[in-house]
């Protein structure tokens, strides 16, 4: 039914907005003395979006989003104390360890038998082969494509490159933005796996959706029933 | 004589090193009422290396060094005023013009009519795709690769990847460590086109090119004869 399964890998097979989430409330409390937490995190998110086209996705550029953020709610009177406490988180999210969601080790070992998997990332290129060589799954997945956004044509340069028919391509993530809505408007199938908690970029309106087909599942463990159901569906 | 023929970007196609050097000297600058210029230079340096293995290549990894090493040289003095100058240099170089090299518009147009052209970068994945955007050249590649790293290992991968003998596989660059020394170890060809200045991480002992063929050249404009002349002796 499918020639190649990609999977997205932040918040799909292992966890990541969560780490971000965890930095962003550390950096509401350490300027705790000047604003609100709401309206320290409503600052950073803003920062992060006017940065976004010149940093793209990733912990760098949070990180100076971070900072500049920090100098502008303090006006300028953060100190190289605060500042180095920034740097510090960007460290340690850089070398945070990998964990994986419940039911990812076994079951991409198991696809992989079967089918050719792809992981197929956007974001900061060094940071997400970091992390592919940290989870330990790299050897499950025959191609590993890194990109700086997920559009249609993103995915549509992808299945050319790698010879895929889009109706034979299948796309399993967490993000309706990136992941679902792109692979459809390219003609390849989607399989959605929500993630507890999606960052508000990664949001889409709740009629964006509307006369979409594509299949949600709560957990990644339900994929090869599905993938079974679906094939036998197909046969008849 | 070559299947494709593959190229380097920073330093090769546009100037880049000069970009970082004259942001190194500003920030020798900003902190001169601490320390000697070549001191900050070289603790900017270091803290650089320390970093290369979380951070990766480019810009954004670049501004957090210096913010890094602001904080030490100045034992946390560093005012937020002097940050905010810093962050404001990031986003100076990430959307400074593209200054292309001399020669690199006509003989790349030229080469593109003849031969598979690649652009193959180590370097950030956003930043570098954004240069390419800016630079006019996207047109004339028929594959860009943009690696984390660029080794013997990284070469051998590409040429797999895009079914190319390595006998057939000339790659282009200013760098001997990134761009000429690995595509020789994965059996390929290389030319040497020398940058006016090279960062001291690309450098490479003297004796490292002992017994090591390649050509080369002083401009990119003398790379069209340069190929006539191989094909002619190769078919002699």
């Amino acid at each position: 039914m499918f020639d190649l399964i990609a999977f997205d890998a932040d918040d799909t097979l292992w966890h990541n907005e969560t780490l971000f989430q965890a930095t962003a409330r550390e950096f509401a409390s350490l300027l705790a003395g000047h604003h609100p937490a709401e309206w320290i995190q409503e600052r950073l998110f803003a920062t992060e979006m006017k940065n976004l086209r010149h940093f793209g996705y990733g912990i760098k550029g949070f990180t100076l989003s971070m900072i500049e953020t920090a100098i502008e709610l303090t006006e300028g009177r953060v100190t190289g104390a605060e500042i180095k406490t920034i740097l510090g988180w960007s460290h340690s999210m850089l070398q945070a360890p990998i964990a994986l969601l419940d039911g990812v080790r076994e079951t991409i070992a198991a696809l992989a038998g079967e089918h050719r998997l792809m992981l197929l990332t956007k974001g900061d290129l060094f940071d997400q082969e970091s992390k592919l060589a940290r989870s330990g799954l790299g050897a499950h997945f025959s191609a590993v494509e890194i990109v700086s956004e997920k559009n249609a044509r993103t995915y549509e340069v992808i299945m050319t490159r790698h010879g895929l028919t889009p109706a034979r391509f299948l796309m399993v993530g967490n993000s309706l933005r990136s992941d679902i809505l792109p692979v459809l408007d390219a003609g390849g199938a989607a399989v959605h796996i929500p993630y507890a908690t999606t960052w508000v970029h990664e949001r889409v309106a709740e009629d964006a959706m509307a006369g979409r087909t594509f299949a949600t599942l709560e957990n990644i463990r339900e994929l090869p029933a599905w993938l079974a159901r679906t094939a036998t569906a197909s046969r008849v």
